[in-house]
């Protein structure tokens, strides 16, 4: 149904609750999420949402995902208060991705650093190149 | 094995072959890929890459991905012309997620927008937020 969008102009749109009950949801329901911080552009994390998550998310305007190695909803931050304030909410032209833009708070990445992208592959090595934030 | 590096501080290095050989491919041999316009921060694209599509990425400097619909090696521009030319390669803190600092020529999304992400989540509507560039 998102594809219906594609050759639209700029203003068109859908009813949200339709597009989301047709995201093309892998077999195990799941779509890939990214979070960005807003205002930097730093590309914090990747990581998967269900239907749950992506609709708790646009409520509660906090990152909301799904933990497939624990099998329930992972509220970001719930534990560390490295939580993820959701500024705005974008689906890729297939739906099979969305991209948060939001404020983290502390570290994204469950190493301390603000961003889980810090090994950078640097000729034949792959470098660390961010330390801890906390 | 990368995950080796957690606690390591900023310079600690691995080899990059040892990595890749060890990366958490998943069942279909894939880890996800995200290109990133490497100026202006905008994200570009989610997609997919196995260890070939990587390897040739960091060799050729130009963006090389696994299409799961065509199942075959997806060199990002071969017959559009809007290639992108890799400025930087990051890993994520479990390696299942490869950043791609890039830049874009012409469009990234098949649509002829930019970016893919061009549907924005607005209330309870789904709304184009981007027209084609090309």
């Amino acid at each position: 149904m998102i594809k219906t969008l594609e050759n639209l102009p700029t203003g068109s749109s859908l009813a949200l609750q339709e597009v989301i009950d047709n995201l093309p949801w892998n077999a195990q329901g799941l779509i890939n999420a990214v979070a960005q911080q807003y205002d930097s552009g730093e590309l914090l994390m990747v990581a998967w949402m269900n239907k749950e998550a992506l609709l708790e998310t646009v409520t509660s305007k906090r990152a909301c995902y799904w933990s497939r190695s624990r099998q329930c909803l992972w509220r970001k931050g719930e534990t560390s208060g490295h939580t993820q304030e959701v500024k705005s909410i974008f689906l890729d032209c297939d739906g099979d991705a969305v991209l948060l833009k939001v404020d983290q708070k502390g570290a994204a990445c469950h190493t301390g650093r603000k961003s889980c992208f810090y090994n950078q592959i640097i000729d034949d090595r792959v470098v660390v190149v961010n330390d801890k934030v906390n």
